[in-house]
């Protein structure tokens, strides 16, 4: 952030009165831009044991496998978010189901949410941020070729917890600049 | 947003190729700047059977009874800011426990989520946003004089659940637009 999107005069980051972190701060017209993470939603839609994966198409991470997920939008709940982003990329109807994953990606400033699915009918195809999407059987799933290391977490968990008969919740902490090296 | 905030030239709210939303969109440098919804966090802290509240010294409702909550920083996770309002706002060290409550704030542009927690030491103060902070037991809620929707949804539940001997987490949608009139 260069500039005050309220006036358009340059900003400075400082430290306001009675604050504790630095912001971007208007040097003309005093406006406070605070920054917060993004959410980020998805889920796990299932068909008859099989999960839809979607190829992505655009980058970050193009040509990588993730379950359906996106920006969440204002003026929505998350549900409906998950819902949204499962017919954008995969032109699927799928029903939300229970709270499945948080994962707060701190390098990305991003805090992931992902629920379990049902996908009623096996009806799918690419939306435009896809180049393929397809049923995958457990058995199937292109662990090294997934988009995301939330992605992996949340499919661990939900054939863990399918396995084991129960719907329980899981929060994740993943921090890049501290355990992985940078990707592409 | 009338400015963009990285060459501040003027934005103009369009739909991009391939969006399917209004976005504010640089006319100079093309940058689309997107907007989406903010995270609060908060929790309930407990000690011995009471609450802490804090009575809130700043805008908007000030004057008014909530329990610990904030925006969401960057770096950190939601247990991790729940705990850091609890000592802004009560200068209360709290154990954040699991998720009670996730409330979809249409008209404010945020997701409220807010955890359990216990107050192991009855230590706390009024910290800068706070007129007053107290332990008050379950019969003593200030129910009329609460600051927000999402503050009363999150005790109701909590008083139920604890009545109840379980720890469900809850999904609510407040839209003051459809079902409140504005607040002062």
């Amino acid at each position: 952030m260069k500039f005050c999107d309220q006036c358009g005069a340059a900003v400075r980051l400082s430290i306001p009165a009675g604050d504790h972190l630095p912001r971007y701060v208007c040097e003309a017209c005093s406006t406070i831009h605070y920054r917060n993470p993004r959410i980020v939603v998805g889920c796990v839609p299932e068909h008859e044991g099989r999960i839809l994966l979607c190829r992505r198409a655009i980058e970050p991470r193009r040509g990588f496998w993730t379950v359906p997920a996106g920006f969440m939008e204002n003026n929505e709940t998350l549900q409906q978010a998950a819902a949204r982003e499962s017919q954008e990329e995969a032109q699927a109807e799928v029903t939300i189901g229970s709270l499945l994953s948080v994962v707060h990606v701190l390098h990305a400033e991003q805090v992931h949410v992902f629920f379990r699915a049902r996908l009623p009918a096996a009806r799918y195809a690419p939306g435009a941020e896809s180049l393929e999407v397809g049923l995958v059987a457990p058995a199937d799933i292109p662990w090294a070729d997934l988009a995301f290391p939330s992605t992996e977490f949340t499919l661990h968990r939900y054939l863990e917890d399918k396995a084991g008969g129960s719907e329980p919740y899981h929060f994740t902490t993943i921090d890049r600049r501290l355990t992985r090296t940078p990707g592409s």
